[in-house]
């Protein structure tokens, strides 16, 4: 037996019992006559004392642990002189007995401590290190809890887990496949799934009436920060639903978990929000609304006054940012510049201070009076103190510019806490994109999402206007997931793929099994999917997804800890079937 | 809204009650005035009730329903005059005021009942039609509940369920590699896991101390029957442990699992028997414990006698099935030819029939006096009524030929009981086999399982002989798991890749980053995985895991539903930079 307890849970209770521990030299200070061990495990750190007077041998042997050596000891557990109320542990140590080494160790390359020394290449490099650190390795603690809670929540509920295949086919449409060549059929190819969506939709023609899987995915994309070629989903589905009682079902599943992970208790039913008032009022699809500060239309306001950058603007709009008015120059500068970069991409930002005193003051003092102004003002309901930016140009471009300001803003006056939430649901999404390069229209979420009842008659006149019954669930300005009620209509389902410019031949060859399936009684369904590791980086209050994973990959794609990907020998090609190309 | 209630949870309490029902009509049956249709969904099935006289239109409707039509119903819940008590909703029917179709349903290509008319093929290519048999979806139900009652057990314990990376690198050791070419890497490739055991291990020097996943693996073997390439693993691994604690939790988690999923009580702890002697009274390494019928060891008994066969033999062996010596010739002659069939490859099979009368009578009277069969008898302590089979040759060879004849006599003497479970641990395997054909050892579990301590002097000596930390879990003759405590000592892991072939390069190239990563303070670990498919189908009492699978390949890697794999176009070929090979 290597250990009777762990480093975590000895305290004042266990007091004179004799222990075995074992775990890794976290430190070791030698104080003269005394020394004093940290030993760490995964569950805490534990005090062990020595002392030269009493057993000089060994308080040698400890003073000589390296950092990292893996050992064992014995002791009996004693109260310390010196307590630490801040660790679980703080209230005693170890009278220690016996030393065993376990494994030495060799000076690790950085620091195995919060803050560590490490680098960010280095510390992949070593992840077996890195994931010793107690700010790494909490992550992984708390995505196991959510784990096990997800489960819990949708198990009580009905929904059955049910594995889909990860060697399934290749599709053309969507972002770019992984592919395995298969050895038993020559020449042909399985893929990894972007998403199980096929599948899960299969799994509701079978009668599984709900389902769920935790699912690793995979896409073959170039890697921006903070995306991973293989990422993990929550993925749902239900049938016999509306949007309703699905948007009812996992703003229970959101509210669960904030309740039993984080003791936060979320207000149920979330908001709903049109995507045509998020893009309008925010700027954006997913709207930040720890804070208010809308964006209003100046359009009517701002136009024929003589100022030709409102004149000849499709649309002009402002939000008020609260007690800035005393912005300097520099920092109206800074906000200019914020907006005029590449990512965002604006002209010119406008501004009107309006004093505490009551005066009035703008970039735009020539074109309009103080009394226009204070329209404006009365519009955006502006008190005094507040600075009113505003931005003019194409609708949908300012409208996104004039979000990514209103973060900004956002986060100048303090407004993003991170331990306030805001939970929303998106709604009433269009169900198609026009794509002006290949002029033709893209699926808004995917090709099975269902359009709106109401709006079917446009497929003919006005295919852009369709609203679809997608929606997505929102957390402070980040996407937490996204779904739809599907098409179950094989007909509907066949001018879907008609208007995103399917042939009949193509859309048979890509999704045949699925519309074989509903020829057999395929039942209303719809369904979601979270992004786990995103879920797991809000709990966490992270800004990157990166130290959610075990095992991330860098941005080329690579596993530099393992070295992988790596050449095969030309046997496995050969037996695949395949040659490089030169 | 779709339904207020299930087709599954209806009963006498309801009566009198307005609801609302969906589902799939099962099957409509016309008794003239009255009209019946078995509504079905994932919970069960309700009868809806329909007179001609009272709502002639709506009995018309009903009476139109095709099987599998997808409907809506609204009704009153009414008691039956005919009950059927053997299903939960028998005692209660719905007047139905209402039907909506909700989709219609082509003829189905086989029956969705339990003794389904379709044929293997034809239920893999309609594979959502054959998942809505109650017989199929029973199965992943089981599958479900026993996932999350593992994950229950497991998070009791303190383990973390982390998730491996499924692009990975590509080990020439053991099985063949699943490859994914990487088109940002060109020329170099991930590999799909075969097993987490190099990222489980990393874990555990990564401090995780209590690892587990329930995860697809993949082997690109060529499929016997019941062999899947993608399958999947309860992967465990747990640090400062020694054999006996992983037993101990392990056969904890068995229990658990008997007891809450079938009700069935295991005993703890479970058997313990060395490889030597399950091979040597068993035939097996994973010997069948539900029925004795030891083989014993005849050979010193057997020689001298002048019987070439037993003379010339490194071994000869029998068990004795009881009750079995009114076998008539045309029985001998089955188990015979059983015996010879080249599966087995034994040359013959010699019986001792020791009648209720006292008498002996055998095939090698010649060569036996029936005192020396007596003594036969004797060792084996056969009773009047038994039969003794007697085979010999190469010892181990027999061994596994008399294993095999003893599970089929236990067939025939019906002590293979499907409600009877016999848990056993077997441990002490051998570290390594010699391989004639290539003249080196093989690890007979992997590369990185431990010697016992005492066993390690033989690596320079006689490595055959070495002794492994390493168990397998079985029960009924069927291998649950296996595992082992690993190496943690450089130097001993170096030997052993030396024992095994490698050159230190080889070592450093495939294993690099494990071997690196025990530089800096390995703890003491060891592991276990089950294979879940295997399990659950012990649970659901079936013969082949592919029914506990929701969409399983075929003997040739197929999925016959979505026809996979399959071509991909040249264009995602030339981005990958491979060609296929003519």
């Amino acid at each position: 037996m290597y250990r009777t307890n762990t480093c975590g849970e000895l305290n004042l209770n266990h007091a004179g019992q004799r222990v075995t521990l074992s775990g890794w030299v976290q430190r070791t200070r030698d104080l003269g006559g005394l020394t004093f061990v940290d030993l760490r495990d995964r569950y805490g750190i534990t005090q062990l004392f020595f002392n030269m007077e009493t057993n000089a041998a060994l308080c040698n042997e400890a003073r000589a642990l390296g950092r990292e050596y893996v050992i064992q000891v014995e002791g009996v557990v004693a109260e310390r002189s010196n307590k630490n109320l801040k660790m679980p542990t703080g209230e005693i140590e170890i009278m220690v007995s016996r030393i065993i080494i376990l494994n030495k160790a060799e000076l690790p390359p950085f620091t195995i401590e919060d803050d560590t020394d490490g680098g960010d290449e280095l510390r992949m490099k070593y992840r077996y290190l890195d994931l010793r650190r107690n700010a790494v390795r909490s992550n992984l603690e708390l995505r196991h809890r959510m784990a096990q809670e997800i489960r819990k929540y949708l198990d009580s509920k009905q929904f059955l887990e049910v594995e889909t295949p990860v060697l399934m086919k290749s599709t053309p449409e969507g972002a770019r496949d992984f592919v395995v060549p298969s050895r038993m059929n020559r020449g042909q190819f399985y893929a990894l799934p972007q998403s199980p969506q096929t599948f899960k939709q299969i799994l509701m023609v079978a009668g599984f009436d709900r389902y769920f899987q935790i699912v690793k995915c995979f896409r073959d994309e170039d890697l921006r920060a903070d995306r991973q070629p293989e990422f993990t989903q929550i993925d749902c589905e239900m049938s016999f639903v509306t949007q309703d009682d699905i948007l009812h079902t996992f703003e229970g599943l959101v509210q669960h978990l904030f309740q039993e992970v984080k003791g936060v208790t979320l207000d149920k039913p979330f908001r709903r929000m049109s995507f045509n008032e998020a893009m309008g009022s925010y700027g954006s699809d997913k709207p930040d609304l720890r804070f208010d500060m809308k964006i209003h239309d100046l359009s009517a306001l701002a136009k024929g006054q003589g100022f030709g950058v409102f004149d000849n603007a499709e649309y002009t709009g402002a939000v008020c940012a609260p007690g800035c008015a005393g912005y300097t120059r520099k920092q109206i500068d800074e906000l200019t510049d914020f907006v005029k970069r590449p990512q965002i991409g604006a002209q010119g930002l406008i501004h009107v201070k309006f004093h505490a005193d009551g005066t009035i003051q703008s970039s735009v003092d020539k074109f309009f009076t103080p009394v226009r102004l204070k329209e404006w003002g009365h519009l955006l309901g502006a008190q005094p103190g507040d600075l009113l930016l505003v931005m003019a140009g194409k609708r949908n471009k300012t409208l996104v510019q004039l979000g990514e300001l209103r973060l900004e803003m956002g986060n100048r006056c303090g407004l993003r806490g991170k331990n306030k939430y805001a939970p929303l649901w998106v709604i009433d999404f269009p169900l198609f994109e026009w794509d002006d390069e290949t002029q033709r229209f893209y699926a808004m979420h995917h090709p099975f999402t269902s359009p709106k009842s109401e709006d079917i008659p446009y497929f003919d006149t006005d295919p852009g206007r369709i609203r679809a019954n997608a929606y997505d669930c929102v957390m402070n300005g980040v996407e937490l997931g996204g779904g739809s009620i599907r098409i179950h209509d094989r007909t509907l389902q066949h001018k879907m793929f008609q208007t995103l410019g399917f042939t009949p031949e193509q859309a048979e060859y890509q999704f045949g099994f699925l519309l074989n399936a509903f020829k057999y009684g395929a039942p209303p369904h719809g369904g979601i999917a979270f992004g786990f590791d995103r879920l797991v980086s809000m709990f966490a209050g992270l800004d990157s997804i990166r130290d959610t994973i075990a095992f991330p990959k860098n941005n080329a794609g690579r596993d530099v800890m393992i070295d992988s990907p790596s050449t095969i020998s030309d046997e496995q090609l050969k037996e695949l079937g395949i040659q490089l190309e030169v």
